[in-house]
């Protein structure tokens, strides 16, 4: 079914074949993810009737156990890559080759071209955007996890507690439920928080500010993505009203991609971004500097994308975040973030814990 | 000092200008360690005379705190990365630009090529090769961890363990110890370590088998990496004789060295390759298909590369792997692996767990 969408893809760009680099496009088209996602240690061919996997001695034994429907070929100080991707394509007498314009490097491509092919850009970045029933499963076991560890990690919030600790606390539950984190977590304090990918800190909490959390879990290979805020101490009226506004636009957001599904009506990623947005912004406060939202499944940020100017439409399948957040540098940060699909024309949210504003 | 070196590459090259992307290479130069390592979240342009950092919202806050002697240019949804170095460049009238020609990818490449710049392609490969003493005193930490949590795991052996528990002890050992795992550990028993990045399973020990541990602490943003093979029981003969095989091919990596130090001859990393590789071959056994050796810092492979096609030399202040190994498919697979690193002429290993075969 996969092989099918790129078999699509070959047809439809009148391509001989499309070589496939991103390590989470060549887990989710042959199920190994045995390959770094931070070194370059396989490439995939995939021809109308072939598919081909390079890779080192590394993995060979195990690609070549673990891989089905793929023909190994082994890169070696004596075959390297290029040589081997050359001659697979004389043999196949392919002319007209893809490749992720995205992801190969400008290295890469010169290398490539040496084969004096066409080379044809092509942008894989919407494959994984619709997901099929069994990774809709493993995201949401992903969820309740996340779910599982912010219980936990709430049970932990007291005065004095650094957010370096919170977030150990955190990695290691995951660890110790047999997942990894998805991302490191990230555990800000009062004014902290106002930095939207805030590194955690030796800061102690302090009674009367906000605690920011963003949190996902990789399990099985598949993540979830979450942020709560919560309060530790009593809050005043105007943190309560920061929050709130938060919360409603999220649920501008949720109530906008009900309403256009019940109507069947298209839902634009860029409309749904603008009616969280304005929330915000109608209230006095700035727009956050980051997306809405975006797509999560093998990566913790994929396809679709959320924001001001995108182009996605959310359909049957997809996966995708819901992040709205106020931010003032210096002062405060909140932000709530669940991940929802759509399934059955009904927007199903993922992640269940609290959002009303915990005082802890 | 880091800075002089890319503004001696300005010079050598004859360049305006250099654009770097590598997450690592940012780290190394900004001392900033927030960015992904696996998504494009900033880029720096250095000159002769400024040097500018590029990011998003979810970062500026956080990257003008954090980084000194960086003019931030924050890209929006409304000031896109290309634009705002299409400004900069203008503004400062630069026309040779180089760029890392192995990490900017296609796609990248050709949003650059828009501005009308020379842009010419750069190695920064070994820009990270040679490490000051502050960066070994980290990697030797990280290395201490490393050792400690191979004792602590070495304590956990026993029939009826499997890969996959073995493996999370470490990692929840070295998370309890402030620390990540600098890869996933690799944890293999018996015939699977005949495969040298096994993905770990749930088969379960039993007696009279070889377990290989391949495990890294990344501590403080600096990795250690080291290989032991230990035996799980009684080992036979040949058992013993092809441990003591692959500890001679590494014995004979560290005199090659160490005489070539003596001499104040130049070390071929190539060379090192063929000393420790032949020992194996000289033996009846199958070639390693892996490099003898890697550098290891920021990432847990970088330069040098110890290798049959190397063209490094192995010079003071470089820290690198040496781990040869023997691999029968479906039968065994044993590896040794210690980093290393010349100081003052001389080589000093600093991963320090026991190498004769630990019967446990």
């Amino acid at each position: 079914d996969r092989m099918q969408k790129i078999r699509g893809i070959l047809t439809s760009e009148r391509l001989d074949g499309i070589l496939i680099s991103n390590p989470s496009n060549i887990y989710y088209l042959t199920g190994y993810a045995g390959f770094s996602a931070t070194e370059r240690e396989a490439f995939i061919l995939i021809t109308p009737n072939d598919a081909f996997l390079f890779t080192d001695g590394r993995y060979s034994e195990a690609a070549g156990k673990h891989i089905e429907h793929f023909q190994l070929l082994e890169i070696s100080h004596k075959t390297p890559f290029g040589k081997l991707f050359h001659d697979a394509v004389v043999k196949k007498e392919l002319s007209r080759i893809g490749f992720e314009a995205n992801n190969i490097t400008y290295h890469e491509y010169m290398m490539l071209a040496k084969s004096h092919l066409t080379l044809i850009p092509v942008n894989l970045t919407n494959l994984r955007a619709i997901k099929d029933q069994w990774e809709i499963i493993a995201i949401e076991k992903a969820c309740k996890l996340g779910d599982d560890v912010f219980t936990y990690a709430c049970e932990h919030i007291h005065a004095g507690i650094t957010e370096k600790e919170l977030a150990a606390q955190i990695e290691l539950y995951l660890k110790e439920h047999g997942a990894d984190a998805a991302f490191r977590p990230i555990i800000a304090f009062g004014s902290n928080a106002s930095m939207p990918h805030h590194e955690n800190t030796t800061r102690k909490l302090v009674d009367n500010e906000f605690v920011l959390f963003d949190l996902g879990a990789r399990l099985d290979n598949y993540c979830s993505d979450m942020s709560r805020t919560v309060f530790h101490g009593k809050p005043t009226n105007q943190d309560t009203q920061m929050y709130d506004i938060v919360l409603r636009a999220q649920a501008d957001a949720i109530s906008y991609i009900t309403q256009h599904l019940e109507k069947k009506k298209d839902i634009s990623a860029m409309d749904v971004d603008n009616a969280s947005r304005k929330v915000i912004l109608e209230h006095g406060y700035p727009q956050f500097s980051h997306s809405l939202g975006h797509g999560t499944g093998i990566q913790v940020h994929e396809s679709p994308s959320l924001s001001p100017l995108s182009k996605n439409l959310l359909t049957e399948g997809m996966v995708f975040s819901l992040e709205p957040g106020i931010y003032m540098a210096d002062k405060v940060g909140i932000r709530i973030e669940d991940l929802a699909t759509i399934q059955d024309h009904t927007l199903r949210i993922l992640t269940h814990s609290p959002k009303e504003l915990l005082c802890l």
